[in-house]
Formats: C-alpha cells, sequence, structure tokens
C-alpha cells in the first residue's frame, strides 16, 4: 500500500513553524508497514492545493491532506481538495448543532463561517475530532482512499490516534496481521547495540527488526506479520527475551509512548521514594525534567543548582579540601554532591552532577568529560563517568546527562 | 523568483527524524523575498530523485535538492539529479586530495566511495563545505538554477549561510537591493502588536512590515526593497524608532539571531551583576536557561528549586506565616523567594517563581495562574502576575514563565 502526505500552510511553507505532523503521521503509517515514499508541502492556494491533490490522489493508494480546516478565509484545504476530485461539501448538521450550542454556552460569537468545520468531502464519511471544532474526511473512490486532517498538531495527533489508524487497521486487517511492539534503550552505540540483537535474534526469521535512533534514547521495534495474534506475541515474547538476556543493562522498558522519566517518576512513586540533586553543567535541567511529568510533586520537593565551586561549599557545605583536593570535575565531588543534597533535603535519594558542558574545557577536562554521583540512604554512593560528544554543542552534553542521571536511578531501583 | 526545495532521505520519509533545513532554508529564502511554493520530501531512490528533480527544476527558478551526499551506497542524490538533468559528474581533484590527506591524518580508513564526496555536477561549480566533508553543486540552464546540498543539519545550515546566501544576493542585486531588520518582543498578543505597529507606520510604505510568531517571542521584521543602502537604513531607523515609541515595552532587541536570554546575560554582565532563583513551578527551567548561555558562571552561582512549600521553607527560610497566609501561589510568596535566594547567595538579584502549571488547580489558582518576584539589592521587590493559557499544556506554561522572569530582568536593567 502507497501512501502520500500533503501538508498544507503558508506558515509551513514560509518556514516559521516546522511540520511535526508528516512525520508523527509516517511514524504511525509505518507501524502498519504502510510507507509514504512522497510528502509534500504546499501554501493556502486553492487552485495549487486542488492540482496537487487530484494528480497524487491519482497516483497513490491514500493521500492524507493535512491543515487548513479552521473557519477563515485562508482555510481553504476542504474547498480545494472537494474542487481536486470533482465533489461537493457536505454538512453533518448534528456537529454544526453541537458548535452552535457550545458557542453560545461560553458566550463567543459564532461566525457564518464556523459551518464550515461541521463540513465534509460529499460522498465520503465525517472523521470526528476529539480534541477540536473542525471534522476531517475519509473519501474513497476506486480503492484509492483521501483522508482531510486538522493542522494544529494536538488535534492532528489524536485524530490520527484516535480515529484514522483505528479506520486503516480495519482496513489493513483484511489482508494481513500485524503485531509490533517498542522497545527502548539507553547508554549504548546503536551500531553494536543492533548487532547484538542480531546476534541474539538470527534464529527468529519471524520477527523484523528496526531502530530509532532518538535524541535521547534508541527505540527498538519488533513486528510480526501474518500471524494470528496469540503466537505473534509469544513470538514478541521469545525476541524480547532474547534481547534483553544480551542487552538488558541498557534497555528501560516498552511501549510506544514510554520516555525514561515517566519511567522513573512512576517507580519512585511506586517504591515511596523522594529524590533531590545537586546540579552544576545541568543546571536545573535534571530537575526541571522530573517536574514536567504531572504529579512529580510525590516525589520531588526542591534542591540545588550548584553552578560556581563556592556554591557547592555554600549550599551543601561540601568540604571544601574535596574539591581542592580532586577537582570540581571529579568522582568524589560527584558523589559528596548527590550525598550532601540528599541530607539536606532530607530524602531518600540525591544526585550530583558535574562537568563541562563546553564548548571550552576546564580544570584541563574536556568538553563532554561528565561525573554523576548518586547516592541512595542506606547504600554506598554509586558514580559514573562520562565522555559525550561535545561537537554535538553544550545543550546536547546537558540533555544527555540528564538521561544518564535518570538511567542510573532507574537501574538502580530495578536491581 | 520562484523556488523548490526536494528534501531526500528515507529516514525523513519515515518520519524518524523530523525535517529543520527545509524550514531554515525557507526563511532564509524569505529574507531574500523569495518564496518556495512547493516542498517535496522523497525516499533515497535514484529513479524517484531524478524524475522528481527533473520535473521540479523545469517549473521552478530555483530548486534546492537537499541530503543524501555521504558515501554510502544510499546516498543517491548526485547521481540522480545528474541522471534527471541528463548530465555527467565531474571531480573536484583538489577537494579529492584534501580528503585523502585529512583521512590519512586522522588515520581513518579511505574507502574508494569517499570520492563522491569530491564529486559535483558537471558544468556547473563545486560549493565549498565548511564544516563537512561532501561538497555541494550549483548548476544552471536556460536560467534554472538546481543547488545541491548535504542533508546534517549543521553542515546544512553552515553551507546556506555561508556559501549559498551570498551567492543569491549577488545573484538577486543585480535586480533589486533588499535590506531588513528583525526586532523582538514579548509580552503582547501579536493582534494588538501588530495593529499598534500598524498605526505607528502607516504613512512608511516604503518599509514593509511581517511577523513571526515564536512559541517565546514575537518577531517583527522590517523590510526596505529597492533603495540605496544607506536611504534604506534611514527608512529602518525611522520605523524602528515610531514602533519603539509606541512598543518599547515589550521590545528586547534587534537581530536575526537574538535570543531573550542571551541579551540577559550579557547585560548582567556589563552591569556586573550576579543572578540567582528559588523555583516552583518551573522546576529548575529559569537556572537551566540561564546556564544555557556559554559564560553564564560570570554572572551566575547557584540557586534553589524549591517545589514544595516545605522546601521553600527549609531551603530559603521563608517565614512559614507568609504561605499559611497568604498561599503558596501569591505576590508575597514570589517576593519571598525571591529576596530570601538573594539574600542567601550573596548576589544582586534573585528571582521567584510560583504558580500553577496545571494540568490541575492548586489551592483554588487555576492552572496557569503565575507569580513571578523580582528582588534587586537596594530596590522594593517588583512582583508580577501572569494568566497564561494552560491549555498549551505543562511544558508550554513552564516555559513562557520563564521568558517573562527574563524579561523583568531586562526591563528592570535598561531602564
Amino acid at each position: 500500500m502507497k501512501a502520500a502526505i500533503i501538508s498544507v500552510g503558508n506558515e509551513l511553507v514560509l518556514g516559521q513553524i516546522t511540520n511535526t505532523n508528516a512525520p508523527y503521521l509516517a511514524r504511525c503509517l509505518a507501524q502498519l508497514n504502510v510507507e509514504a515514499p512522497l510528502q509534500l508541502t504546499v501554501p493556502d492556494d486553492v487552485s495549487q492545493v486542488s492540482g496537487v491533490t487530484a494528480q497524487v490522489f491519482a497516483d497513490n493508494d491514500l493521500t492524507f491532506v493535512c491543515g487548513g480546516l479552521g473557519p477563515t478565509s485562508d482555510d481553504i484545504t476542504l474547498v480545494s481538495v472537494a474542487k481536486g476530485l470533482g465533489r461537493k461539501l457536505a454538512t453533518d448538521k448534528k456537529h454544526w448543532r453541537w458548535i452552535q450550542e457550545s458557542f453560545s454556552q461560553r458566550q463567543k460569537k459564532l461566525l457564518p463561517e464556523n459551518i464550515r468545520q461541521a463540513q465534509y468531502l460529499a460522498g465520503g464519511v465525517a472523521l470526528s475530532n476529539p480534541t477540536g471544532l473542525a471534522l476531517g474526511s475519509w473519501y474513497e473512490e476506486n480503492g484509492h482512499v483521501v483522508v482531510i486532517l486538522p493542522g494544529p498538531p494536538a488535534e492532528f495527533k489524536a485524530m490520527v490516534d484516535q480515529v484514522v489508524m483505528p479506520k486503516l487497521r480495519v482496513r489493513l486487517n483484511s489482508n494481513k496481521q500485524i503485531v509490533s511492539r517498542t522497545l527502548h534503550f539507553l547508554g549504548r552505540p546503536e551500531s553494536l547495540l543492533m548487532a547484538e540483537i542480531a546476534k541474539a535474534t538470527q534464529k527468529m526469521q519471524a520477527v523484523t527488526i528496526t531502530s530509532y535512533v532518538q535524541p535521547d534514547e534508541i527505540q527498538v521495534r519488533l513486528k510480526v506479520e501474518g500471524q494470528e495474534e496469540k503466537q505473534a506475541a509469544q513470538l514478541l515474547d521469545q525476541a524480547q527475551a532474547a534481547i534483553l538476556k544480551k542487552e538488558g543493562d541498557y534497555y528501560f522498558g516498552s511501549g510506544d509512548q514510554l520516555s525514561l522519566v515517566q519511567v522513573v517518576v512512576s517507580l519512585l512513586r511506586q517504591q515511596h521514594l523522594r529524590v533531590t540533586a545537586a546540579e552544576s553543567l545541568t543546571g536545573g535541567l535534571f530537575q526541571s525534567t522530573i517536574c514536567s511529568v504531572p504529579g512529580a510533586s510525590n516525589v520531588f520537593d526542591g534542591g540545588y543548582v550548584t553552578y560556581a565551586a563556592t556554591a557547592k561549599e555554600q549550599l551543601l557545605k561540601i568540604d571544601p579540601t574535596i574539591i581542592n583536593q580532586f577537582g570540581v570535575v571529579s568522582a568524589q565531588t560527584a558523589a559528596a554532591m548527590a550525598e550532601r543534597s540528599r541530607q539536606q533535603l532530607g530524602v531518600e535519594i540525591g544526585l550530583g552532577f558535574t562537568g563541562v558542558a563546553g564548548p571550552d574545557a576546564l580544570e584541563g577536562h574536556p568538553a563532554g568529560e561528565v561525573w554523576i554521583g548518586l547516592a541512595i540512604a542506606g547504600q554506598p554512593v554509586r558514580t559514573r563517568q562520562l565522555h559525550l560528544d561535545a561537537h554535538a554543542g553544550r545543550q546536547a552534553v546537558r540533555l544527555q546527562t540528564v538521561q544518564y542521571g535518570l538511567q542510573m536511578i532507574y537501574q538502580a531501583l530495578v536491581k
């Protein structure tokens, strides 16, 4: 099955916003084994959108047209697709009444143009929008499908997840069953990880394995096609077990939407533990990352940013001889930061982050050299040294440091 | 002049990476008044790249083909464009010798395929790559130009800035001179800001004004075309003065690459001031943002993350009656956080951030309600209340809060 994605919007064409909808949709389609080898971005222009859509619709099994479904005069997507395919517009009267009522309840002024948000491609079906006003459209002709979706990323994502993917699964299931699982890894070069995984699974021909490198992790997707669901799950279990036997040290969980900080916050919560930190090169990024998870207040009260050596001594009451003897970038300083922050806050877990974000070296240590300390009540303090690639820039060094800190907590809590 | 951008790469088509090159190029082209109303993404496939390029090249004045210039077998861009346009490849012998020498110096194994990185479209010119190995190409036929550029964003950006933009400026200057300036604003709805700017500049027909809404600021671009450089600068100065007379309260600087945190850090440095903070809802994001600027250690030693009320009392020694009487989300608590952090660190400026990131309300305060305190030695503490849009999500509330905190420092230091 061949798909194409047409993204509509002047602000995309001018580069004022970055297109995150098309890659999101492409990743979802890849889960169904559908490729989208042609992706276009075009401005809010009736003749261009209608012309491009007509041609792409004829050439592809599945055409997505994304963005431009609002009520204003530059939202021309629906009329343009209708023109391109020689169709008319239909109005979903129930949805239009709902829009009218919801405007009147919120005492917002309803414009006649708002009726556009209740319209869809005649001859097709309206797609409901769980988080916004404008309906989408699904229209089919001679086995070719066009799907029209709104542009705001939150609406787009909700419709893809809740409306489009289920419809596509039904459509594709008639041909082929695909079962997949995403495993998350951290702290291993992709080439090494994938080489070990290939060895571990070499006899499991039925499982297709692909990797996706993200800035802060490696996602490994296992996929089984054309099997009974139960047997597919068994095959995935076997592959996962074989992979984790070899590479389990670098694994932190499975699931499509999983992130390491969520895993760590929920582990802390389950085990009734609280965490704090003293941050030097990360400057508060670790604590800010913890606080990005709703409910962080169950595991985090507060902590320190100790950027200068003086702040390490003043706020954490670290023995100055430690810094004098071993230097700011050292296992000893990282350990003292972790332990002192833990003790001062009176919590079970403390982390210390010290190192060189770059671009310049510090006290003879190159940019990218980092020490992390992890203090857990009643256990010896752990430390870990990182040699990160400083060419990726100061911010990348700091982001990776935070991820390694989370990984150290994860490994300490699950073992 | 009409341009098109073709982005080549399987990882783009599969959504594994987000395309930041095309929007970057589109923004640069917009500075030259060149629009790119068609932008495509295609996989690493010779027949598709050659076919698409041939058609797009014929239809447009300026065609960019981006990505796929490496030495491996899936890097097929250059041969595909050559095939599409019926051209051969030429080798830049000097560059090939340089590649050979640099591999031998770094004791890296040179493969025969590396010669591809010294090749370009015969009949055109090679474009130098300031930060990478692979050459680009610039080829012209009957007034139509195709430009081939490498995919890694750092290389791409350096070539656009240092090689392509100067060549385009020369090419376009023969027709028309364009002088522009970008002004940065914060804390004003775009519609109001632009309405006031339109009024202030209504007699200045020669200056074109456009706005770009970014997540944390509004950029306003002033542009003058077809004038002598000196006169153009005068027109821009006049427009800027008229705009700042009306909207100067929301302005924080000019320049293409300017960000508010850079402005604030350099103001602090000039005035020999140091800053600290106590952060509740932002959880360290303010301090982490300060630390993202190289040289932050000149203005920042450290500070506090005080997420829980207990941490505010314990770490900052805030009088518990303040929190009991006025609540955590209050001017009084924000002011106390700012002043206590400043005093404890012994620095000139302290900020306190408290409020509701969401999604849930807190002590009767809705998500999006935020108080910021700004304490400056020898001055009364300032406080500011924000009502941010919590629908944009927890992280957006936190990012905006940090920007408002930076704006408060900026306004206090420049007035």
